[in-house]
């Protein structure tokens, strides 16, 4: 499995981190301990200490200090011992490993490569829960399965007219014909008018509408989604083109989703969905996040046994369709992005 | 573990085939997926998607194809993909593998080798639950196990006398003496003469008689037997040779029993059992089905066990004993069918 | 994983043998059986039939001997296959491994090494729950750890501090300071005076004291504790020596724990605590079992997520520090003894 270690990955929300009270995750197979300070502040270390390897996730609080709970060593948020119980001198280089880390749109990003490489520009710009447009629910899965087979799924939507007919009640119109597919710098956006339809689960209406929807999909694995309804005849106008959500009747929306990989054969997904507030209220996000609740256990019972069969048989080939490409753009580049970083 | 794949291997029971509903099943490592047509048809493919190793057996009956759920590819019933969402065309080619399948004796049988190898006429004669001579019950249990140990259990009677004394009665005449053992050209026939006996728990009888058992066990794991008690002394009159039922005074009965192995340690067990007509009623079964119940359970801990201690150390040789007549000549026959399916 | 052979371990309780119960218990991942004759002789085999590797625990005690109760093979308490059923004679050679045992202070201890080898002077002198001197509860933990974690816990209190500051009510002294430690012939000692102090939760007293504390751990991995507490300024009165007891005005109690490594990442910790009769009665008893239920339980969370971290990196290097003595000189007398009986 290939993964891109230069990328900011979400480690949990904003919300899991209470005053002093460590975290634990896992990232790519690396343990990772997360606590915010009395004063907001917040860090990330490798979760196991120098000593015996006792995991600092079952640690203390002190300050903006951690200390273990085994034998008492005590780390700096840099991840230097600064005190060894029982010594009067800590050994030089003493240090277990820092991450760097960003609270930003409700999500605690860890950057998983080079720390001197993180940029926090390369943060995706999803949308936070408080975000003052959007009126967002939230909710997060655990697969088992690997987290690429989840990202494969995000990146070809023709699925929705199989798995999610019943709960996203999507038509015929996903598999039948492409998206518009363009390549970003660390992703690929994708796009599609619905010309004259009455919509889908989500976003009814009485009369038939032109509908828009369109999301980036981006390293290393974040989807960020939005769209709207608009009156019959705008995609044609537009000529297909993105519109102006303040032009939007209705059913302008955002969801972001992330894919975590955590051990090598499991992963968490991350996701808010909301309406905007001038499209809706908490009923609309609760009716969303029902949805999404059925929608997501859909995929999860796929993808899941999608990864026992491949596990089972792990050479045999895949056979590319049409609706690859989304996949195939971002699968090499997340590998010729893992091979440079090797390099 | 050695096992022969030109063979019927019993996949499920006739009546866990709903019309057009898939039905999943893992015979030697090899996902399948079953379904029954509307017409009654039964058809077999691996249950892998050529795309992305969907299972299909998530997927959805179309008249007699099927069609993988989650991006819509759909399946001829000989494995041809017919129909690609999105696409124009199908590549050449595009096909997930075929088992011949036949149902028969209240059993789904699938051919595990090559197609054009598979040959009706090698199922065993099962007795099926619709026979109009035998009232039968049925059951079927999972094993942590693998299969060839509960192969092994049934070609050595000796340990009713160990593992069955409660469950069955049996008495200590399986240990102490050889029951007759001929070799067939697909597995072994187990014969044996019990004289001047009042019986065992599922069939008592007042005063002593002889009774006779006999069972053939065939290729790859089928138990066929059947018996009946018969006036003191006609043993000896037929010079222990086989017996006409019609002269049964009383429990002639017949169990079907099959051993499928799934995955590498594991295993699922079917079995009927019940009197004929003439012998028993209803309750006879249920008697003998509760019977079975305790009996199966008291194989199923003694074979797991076995199985765990033989994981434990797999190069551990066995030190066979002259009741391990029967296994040695199935399991030789095995490993010569299997060479020669190799060559 | 290094361990010695040429040692007791604690296999079970006395009272975990019923008479003619075979018990299974797997140490250093060797499946073994014991069982009490109706005379009270006490046996251990190697749990596996030499026929087809049943467990011989699922099998039915005889006199002095023990049947497989799947095909019937009767075994002597030496191993011995005395009687095979079918069969006239037995193989010369048929035999399943014994292994030595011997039942003392409350304990069923087996020698996994050379049976020659084995000195009953080897066993160390734990208390036995019906010791007169002292009243004992007793009980015993599952880790999903390997035993040496649980070892090298045992061998380092500077724990006490952190893990247990609540259960316990350790102060800092067992981090800030070391205790004495002494090399024995199979194991260590360590020894402590706490002047000037109330106490910990087990004894509180209501003016200050001086208490004293002392175990030793001994192969293969056993620890006997006792300590008490002395009128202030015996300890230096004593030049810090060793107390007499008789002395102590209170909390003399004595703790006996044995740990057990079962397959490679599996142990079980055997432990009783109680009073001196003269310092305590069974609610005393009852007290420390309640406070040892809580630290036990801290314990085990705490090393089984240290095992985790160690089987996700086993390469990792260890950072010793000064507290790190104990466990140092008993490894290293174990790596030397493991390697000498390699030799």
């Amino acid at each position: 499995m290939t993964y891109v270690y230069n990328a900011w990955y979400v480690a949990c929300w904003s919300h899991d981190l209470a005053i002093e009270k460590p975290f634990a995750m896992t990232i790519l197979g690396q343990p990772i301990v997360l606590w915010r300070t009395a004063s907001g502040a917040i860090h990330a270390l490798e979760d196991r200490c120098v000593h015996r390897h006792a995991p600092l996730s079952l640690g203390r609080c002190e300050g903006d200090r951690l200390r273990c709970m085994y034998h008492g060593l005590l780390f700096g948020n840099d991840g230097t011992v600064v005190e060894i119980p029982g010594q009067d001198s800590v050994p030089r280089g003493a240090k277990t490993r820092p991450y760097a880390v960003i609270e930003r749109h409700s999500w605690i990003w860890v950057w998983m490569g080079d720390a001197d490489a993180a940029d926090a520009d390369l943060i995706p710009p999803a949308v936070g829960l408080d975000h003052p447009d959007f009126i967002l629910g939230h909710g997060q899965l655990d697969y088992e399965a690997e987290a690429r087979l989840i990202n494969d799924n995000l990146l070809d939507f023709s699925h929705l007219t199989f798995v999610h007919a019943q709960s996203f009640g999507s038509g015929p119109q996903f598999a039948e014909t492409q998206g518009k597919i363009e390549t970003l710098d660390r992703g690929i956006r994708y796009s599609r008018w619905t010309e004259n339809s009455t919509g889908s689960a989500s976003r009814k209406s009485d009369e038939p509408m032109d509908s828009y929807m369109t999301y980036d999909f981006l390293l290393p694995g974040v989807l960020l989604m939005t769209g709207g309804v608009f009156p019959l005849g705008t995609a044609a106008r537009l000529d297909y083109g993105v519109p102006d959500y303040d032009e939007a009747v209705s059913g302008v929306t955002f969801t972001s989703q992330a894919v975590t990989p955590m051990e090598k054969d499991t992963a968490r997904y991350f996701f808010s969905w909301g309406p905007h507030k001038r499209h809706g209220d908490a009923a609309t996000r609760d009716m969303h996040m029902e949805i999404a609740g059925r929608a997501f256990a859909e995929d999860k019972a796929m993808i899941e046994a999608q990864h026992r069969n491949i596990a089972r048989a792990p050479d045999r080939p895949i056979m590319p369709t049409a609706h690859d490409r989304g996949i195939t753009i971002f699968n090499r580049k997340v590998e010729k992005m893992a091979k440079d970083e090797q390099a």
